[in-house]
């Protein structure tokens, strides 16, 4: 039954029913999405899905946010094409009980639809993004974590059905039709963990949000699939499930009880996770040592203390450009000791390379100690003078214990898509894009941004 | 290296590689495809698919067989709706080792991008088909068959893969990008048993079609993906296997070697391949009955022995409309003794409710004999007189055994594309479509289709 519950529960769902904490955790994912959105569409990756699909665009009714040149394109490709960039540079949110990177292939279907569509109100636009994510996120659960582990990219795997239901909020499905449409996405299974690294990657949340618009629109038109599409013995759950033996009808049960959008997280760095604590040590001392007067050409030696697998994924101790520089806990710190920020300008090839970040960077150590927690740290800075200053980082900031606070995000939405933008326009798209909830038409919204 | 060998083979393959009996079963391969697809084009799912597109609709460079109305729209848009116009009658071809319907994923990117592209000659699309339905049916051969018993409808699992080489032939990728296309293609995983019976069973060759045609034109275009994905631990065969040990280096090394379109068999009637023989039999025991001067109104009763599969399969003693009637041998058996046909137009819901059909439906009996073959049966008649005529067939045509002819293949094609477009029209059609081989400009031969 769990196909028809989603369903019924996903068609049923008001905006009446959403918690204020869900409908905020919405209008920030949803923001979020926009920043990484813009920032990730002039990547070389968006740039040549771009060139090679432009002879196939149909009606040009759907923004392309942050492109040059051709900005709309039909809905489908900017489905597509917003979905890749959305994920390019690896800096949009993560469910973190999953590590679906939730907002992606929904909101990159629903606003695409939206403006197709037009006369679709933002609180509209955020209850269909709700529903697309809730779906995504139990989908995921179900079949975590064997799921993952054999291979498959957990974000487009579970994003095609998310992307549907909530295309499928827009076109008022019954549910039906609603069933008919998750079915149809659910077929279309998107993604393997082998891309990662290539720009495939990136290509997965954007086909997942491609197809189950595409499901969507298809059901509303008597396309008919099967009403045990998820749950039946050769349907999705089975079929994926690796090994695992699916949870469909516990995670199905809990919709609307438990919200998983709520654990929806947000990167403030656009690196690995498990990098994070130092680069929120180093950027709080970066205030610091100007506060207390010291230059950071004194020091001698910076010291951390990190979980083990810190070292296990992020050792880099040579990153030779940005990517590299990813992978490198020494280039994080070195860029917040010296900038106080760690934002995608400080992963540009030119700073990884830069004599100054270096000469820092070769002064940080990494010692592992299995008894700290995954988001904690302790970095030690010794001064010339024989003097210390210690930070103790007990949660990392972008945790779950400790959110991004909207400010943050602001900085981080203006500080990506001004590299794209320019600093005046990111800051006018940051306005536009955190009232986007209010809006009467979202289409407008789209077309200012 | 099973992605790389694919990748070089399909790349490095030329028409003068190509044995004549491998030209042959492409030429009847793709003439199959043609009528069956202008067959399906009036299907209900197909029209359902067609208008809830139309919208999206980009440039029409390329035919829609078939189609009355839009009968062209952009090559993407082409190859979803001829897949799913290929396979919506279940008529179409079957790679009898793996019951991969090997032509329809490849053919309809193929020819939809070939008429795009225009100047593509007839021996290109022969070329690029051959690649691609290789490279499908290798890939269904190295995970079958736990893949298919898990729940993957191995059409489309493995179709998505052919569809990115034959179309990646017609864009002339080097063997880098024709890596990259495979594995773009790979993670475009589509179609899930539990549909059978729904209009999303068609929908999955129409996905994948276009699933491989958009995977090459982006790695055209330099987008990169992974090339070990086919063989990572991680990459295609290992994460769909459902359990079973993936075989892709003995079946990717046999490449060009055993050539498995040479396997590809063709479906004399549109029913399951189980009640195929009786269904010979009767239209052989129709020819012989007007031959001896016999009447239909004169058998008492007709006895089939038959493989225990026709009963478990086949066995609707009163099927209720066309849908019915396919899985019923005492249908196909009554059509063939009453018409000696058993085309489209004897499955058509008034066919099946027919009182004289009936009448004969009712006097033939089914035994099961597990000592038969699947491809043979007894068939025994009973006149009122007392005298018998009995029938054995040894392998049923369309068998490996038996292949259907190229007058039984014509019979098919404008049998089931009559229905469409005329029997004037279908007759021209199919002369067009033996000729497709020989054309300079496939496009010119399309739009006269």
């Amino acid at each position: 039954m769990a196909t028809k519950k989603l369903a019924k529960w996903t068609t049923s769902l008001d905006s009446s029913l959403l918690p204020n904490s869900v409908q905020t955790a919405a209008r920030r994912s949803l923001y979020n999405y926009i920043g990484c959105t813009i920032a990730g569409s002039n990547h070389t990756a968006a740039q040549k899905a771009h060139r090679g699909l432009e002879p196939f665009f149909g009606p040009a009714t759907s923004s392309l946010l942050g492109y040059k040149g051709t900005s709309r394109t039909d809905a489908q490709h900017a489905a597509l094409l917003n979905g890749i960039a959305s994920h390019v540079h690896d800096y949009d949110d993560t469910h973190l009980a999953t590590i679906i990177h939730a907002t992606g292939p929904v909101a990159s279907a629903v606003l695409a639809y939206a403006e197709y569509k037009g006369s679709v109100s933002g609180q509209d636009v955020l209850l269909a993004l709700t529903a697309g994510i809730e779906a995504s996120c139990k989908l995921g659960l179900a079949v975590w974590p064997a799921h993952y582990d054999i291979g498959w990219h957990i974000t487009s795997s579970t994003g095609s059905v998310g992307a549907a239901v909530g295309v499928g909020r827009l076109l008022h499905l019954t549910e039906t039709q609603m069933a008919h449409a998750i079915g149809l996405a659910a077929v279309q299974v998107v993604g393997l963990r082998e891309m990662f690294g290539s720009d495939t990657k990136s290509f997965h949340p954007g086909r997942a949000a491609q197809s189950g618009l595409l499901a969507a629109i298809m059901a509303s038109n008597g396309y008919t699939s099967s009403p045990r599409a998820l749950e039946a013995k050769r349907g999705w759950a089975n079929v994926v499930a690796g090994g695992g033996t699916p949870k469909l009808d516990q995670f199905i049960s809990e919709l609307g009880q438990k919200w998983e959008i709520e654990d929806n997280a947000f990167k403030p760095f656009p690196c690995g996770i498990v990098c994070h604590p130092v680069i929120d040590a180093c950027i709080q001392l970066h205030a610091e040592l100007g506060g207390e007067g010291r230059r950071i050409e004194d020091i001698i030696k910076v010291e951390t203390r990190v979980h083990p697998l810190v070292i296990e994924l992020t050792s880099k101790r040579t990153p030779k450009d940005g990517l590299e520089g990813k992978f490198s806990v020494f280039h994080g710190g070195a860029v917040g000791l010296l900038y106080g920020k760690a934002g995608p300008a400080q992963y540009a090839d030119e700073v990884v390379t830069d004599a100054a970040v270096i000469a820092v960077r070769d002064k940080i150590d990494a010692t592992s100690d299995a008894k700290l927690a995954a988001n904690e740290t302790y970095v030690t800075i010794h001064f010339t003078d024989g003097a210390k200053i210690e930070k103790h980082i007990v949660h990392a900031v972008g945790s779950l214990e400790l959110p991004m606070t909207d400010a943050q995000l602001t900085e981080k939405f203006v500080d990506q898509s001004a590299l794209v933008l320019g600093k005046e326009s990111a800051q006018k798209a940051s306005e536009i894009a955190w009232k986007i909830g209010e809006a009467s038409n979202v289409a407008d919204v789209l077309r200012r941004l």
